[in-house]
């Protein structure tokens, strides 16, 4: 069986042009980046939903942003038990090696990760409680959320989830002791973000009034 | 102490600016992208490395690849012990919920985390092998790879690991059932590239050489 | 006589704002940049000029740009003759201390400095021809600029010749030893731009074409 | 060789979404200031490093400051020699054409040009001594506050220079005749500030005790 295969002619043009083009136009840039290393100013913890591209809404350059992309941008409780954490891994990473100023985890409307919780929760995907289902079991993260929603319609309670996950995630993160400490120092800011993909809207997060509101 | 704070100035700024022209000028298709779901043909998975955007060398647009990014752009082993695994999660959703037609390992030179990981084995990085270290016990998913080093310099074995944790991470894919089973079926298939940010190349696996090939 | 007063009200009162918002909410990214020191990663020439701010219209944040500023954004040709010349000191600085990938050169519209040296040069400034004026000493820079004028009205004539200033400015500096060599081994590339402040224009130099395109 | 490349696409970007925001809603006042000219109410004489921006902590909009920057934010003596003085240009210009009411010499912290100067006289960089170094003869302006440095540690004594470079500007700003003129007739006063980046800080001098002040 084969495990890797040629690349699809259509990427194999698509990069050929980006290094006609954007490459080509900017050698010396990408250069610097590779001997002097990167020096990104802030961590984002985003979703891999394709619909949701960072780079582009806050116009980054490479070498901007370290971006961590994970199914319901979760950040899991601090749990130092030996086992791989890829998200405490880049999260560790960020704060106590590369030294970020900024950790902004970005959620976002209509994530099938945040709708599959709510759906699990509430019976109505059994098959997402399986032990042997890794998406139900990283969407365990999210469970203590669906406990605080609000009343109201089911779209109306699975956007609360979505928003829960980015509250949670903040939580989480500020369990980490070296993300405490360095935002105990001053050195690292957090930040909550959800973005309604078909709006083109970005709403920010308070932790204050424990509310999000619109840009 | 503060969980969540203000976004900066600067990147409301260009939010907005992002707002009124590529936003504005594509509502149409992200109003689609919302009401009807992301249909994306590939999941890349790439590292958080802020130097690396696979959207830009593949100019890609919104909705078109599921984007993972982990350090040093692993899959784990398949392990389902009802642990929360987040890349496993993300290798799931791609393939059995949006049942994506490729699957992309993507790495890059340079990348601190496959450096980390040959100074840890190395007996260079002993802070690595402590059971607390994040970063150590994540890059463990790499430390088979360290035995097949081919002899010569540091710069060289650490190269020839960058694109081992690509091998490990295609091999480790074919592990997961529901990974095999769609590529036997032919509904998948597996990728493997490696990107060299200062010289904008691009190289690609093929299995049967087991060896990489510069586009 | 006093050579150093208080400063006025109401500057005192906008840095107060400053520091009780945009800095409260930002100190980590500017502890940041005063420990790590900067990483800009690019140079810009631009003028004085009260309407042209150059981190507004590409919306730059702390850190990014390395800024020098005089009249009519002049790079002076290459002259080591050990006087002390505060451009090509910056130009140094930049190229070979900071290693900045980019250099760009930045004119605009009703620019006053090149209309004195329009007006120096067609005999209706006089007093610019002084020794002793700074300003007609500093538009000698781009007097050979007025020779390659088209035919015209006035306001084309000035308006070419802003545009000459950015041409005469990008050929000087390529006649800086390390800028050249950095250019020839692809780690630096220059760019001429001309703003447009009533409307908001940006026109890009072409060097292949000699001329301006608007963006 | 290429004097002239096009702008990096993430650039060509954050214009657009300028345009389309800051300037779409500012429009008039743009055309104003292309139509009208500027008329500044203050010079501002400060340091290209990307840093440091007046018009942020100052909250200063199109049309306020003019703003001349130049490595260390130095003013040198007045010297009528007819070679070109980029900065005594600037200064002549803003005093004698655009008749501004203040003229600022702001310092800052970390400041990359001081403490090649600091290097430079305590023998700890030759390469900045020799003939063709242009940062060496450009910090030459400040080489004499080299010899009122407080007895203190290297780092006590970089900061007293960045101060030094504040006073030596002002003291050489004074000897300029037209600048002098007007702070006798009352239609000029000079300030120097001194901003300490990481604390976010403000420093005033006062020239009647000769010492900097918190604000």
């Amino acid at each position: 069986m084969r495990t890797a295969r040629p690349l699809p002619d259509y990427l194999v043009r698509r990069f050929q042009g980006w290094k006609a083009t954007q490459y080509a136009e900017n050698r010396s840039w990408y250069r610097n980046l590779a001997e002097e290393g990167q020096h990104p100013r802030a961590m984002i913890v985003s979703c891999c939903d394709s619909r949701v591209h960072v780079t582009s809404i806050f116009g980054a350059d490479s070498g901007e942003f370290f971006i961590h992309r994970n199914i319901a941008n979760l950040v899991p409780p601090y749990t130092p038990d030996g086992d791989h954490h890829g998200t405490s891994a880049a999260v560790e990473y960020a704060v106590r090696t590369l030294k970020v100023s900024h950790l902004i985890v970005l959620g976002h409307s209509g994530c099938g990760g945040v709708r599959g919780c709510y759906d699990m929760v509430t019976g109505q995907a059994p098959e997402l409680e399986e032990k042997t289902s890794f998406v139900g079991r990283w969407m365990e993260i999210l469970r203590p959320g669906v406990a605080d929603l609000p009343e109201g319609d089911e779209a109306t309670r699975v956007r609360a989830l979505e928003k829960g996950a980015i509250r949670i995630s903040l939580q989480n993160l500020i369990g980490f002791p070296f993300v405490r400490e360095a935002v105990e120092q001053e050195r690292l800011t957090l930040h909550g973000l959800w973005h309604d993909i078909g709006a083109g809207g970005l709403e920010i997060y308070d932790d204050e009034s424990e509310s999000f509101t619109p840009l």
